[in-house]
């Protein structure tokens, strides 16, 4: 049983506030635990449902666990459905420094949704890039929804949120891609070893003040008559034309 | 105002069963209704709030317009956040014969999240593709959520519901290209100009019995660790290379 401190922690880390004051997050659901479970982040405990805890007995021995009925895993849940379980994990595990020479760094600007991070994340982990720089007022990389949407790539992809123009000012030899509705052919496009791709608000786009830091425009050419594509889209159209190259 | 008839109407529409009972379906917020005003498709009637409607007078010239306050918008409306209006559109407009000689066919395998579908309508629209085949069990194209992240292409993207078999079978010499974790890569693949492009459900993949009708299996090449890309990315992915072919 969960002491009513812990139910008041775990509530706590539905909001930004509550994660960042006690360094946890969250991780829901039983696929993900399970990863978790096999990857190298400490787990800090475990609530999982009565009627699963028979089924996982093994993974119940790694860990502290707390069993609790299905109705309350659902109360202190973050999703809509959840009636597995979750993970409370510490962030210490994460790395936040980046080095940006002889690296792809896929770059964010002002990116609210966390499901949409979630999926860059997940496009990042799937092309092996490493490191997502994010711009301070992007969503939160810990957001309950941005780790679900990451599908357990979360844990292979380091980030680090900073003021852009610092980033691009401390590298200045390095070229910034970005990803705009015009510019060069992403289907032709050389991508450098050592590059940012720089994507910008699901409806704003990239900021004025980042857009003198672009060395390159690059856009997915159209060919028929949707106005845009998401930024997970275009993540992904990008990291698959840097690797086919 | 609304009568409490088109009050009940409007909520029908909220589920499948009201959309198709009804032959009517909800456009909503202020981006979405502005593209179907300027689109070809009649609108029923609008339901437009109150300090809105003042800004829109050219606007509520054209169609049948109700002005209500934004707390009844917000109740009406499937949305979250809706506190513009929506638009009460017939399904009547959209054709639902499709024809696949010399037609790229994007096909849907029971895809359930009706945000996804919205996003690949969107990006067949992207790319000029016309035509999406969808299982009978995928999620429905008139769901609010679906039209919502269509971004406005659900006008310009024909569909059809179908037994897949039966399509495939009826069209013997066209081949069926399936997206699949194994296969050729995706970048040296030579796509046909009449192709069935296959899509799997979001968690189980392409149904097993679908699989023999698969004339070349295709695969994204995978550079690090994710298991999977969702069907929205896989659709991007495999559209941005027949183009660039």
């Amino acid at each position: 049983m969960l002491t009513n401190r812990q139910i008041k922690l775990i509530n706590s880390l539905h909001s930004k506030k509550g994660r960042i004051d006690n360094q946890l997050f969250l991780v829901e659901g039983e696929k993900a635990i399970l990863e978790l479970v096999n990857s190298k982040v400490p787990i800090e405990f475990l609530v999982i449902s009565d009627w699963q805890a028979a089924k996982y007995t093994e993974l119940i021995k790694q860990v502290d666990v707390y069993i609790e009925d299905e109705t309350n895993i659902t109360k202190l849940s973050s999703l809509v459905t959840n009636t597995f379980g979750f993970a409370v994990v510490s962030m210490k595990y994460f790395s936040f420094d980046l080095t940006y020479s002889n690296e792809v760094t896929v770059v964010l600007d002002g990116i609210r949704d966390p499901g949409n991070l979630g999926t860059i994340i997940r496009i990042c982990d799937w092309y092996g890039v490493k490191q997502i720089l994010l711009s301070p007022d992007c969503t939160d990389f810990f957001n309950p929804k941005t780790i679900s949407a990451s599908m357990g790539s979360y844990v292979r992809v380091n980030f680090q949120y900073q003021e852009l123009a610092e980033v691009f000012e401390s590298n200045p030899s390095i070229p910034v891609l970005g990803a705009l509705l015009e510019g060069s052919d992403v289907h032709s496009t050389k991508f450098p070893n050592s590059v940012f791709l720089l994507f910008g608000n699901e409806s704003t786009g990239i900021r004025e003040e980042n857009m003198k830091y672009i060395t390159q425009k690059v856009t997915i050419p159209r060919y028929g008559m949707a106005e845009s594509l998401n930024a997970g889209i275009s993540t992904a159209i990008f990291l698959d034309n840097l690797k086919r190259n």
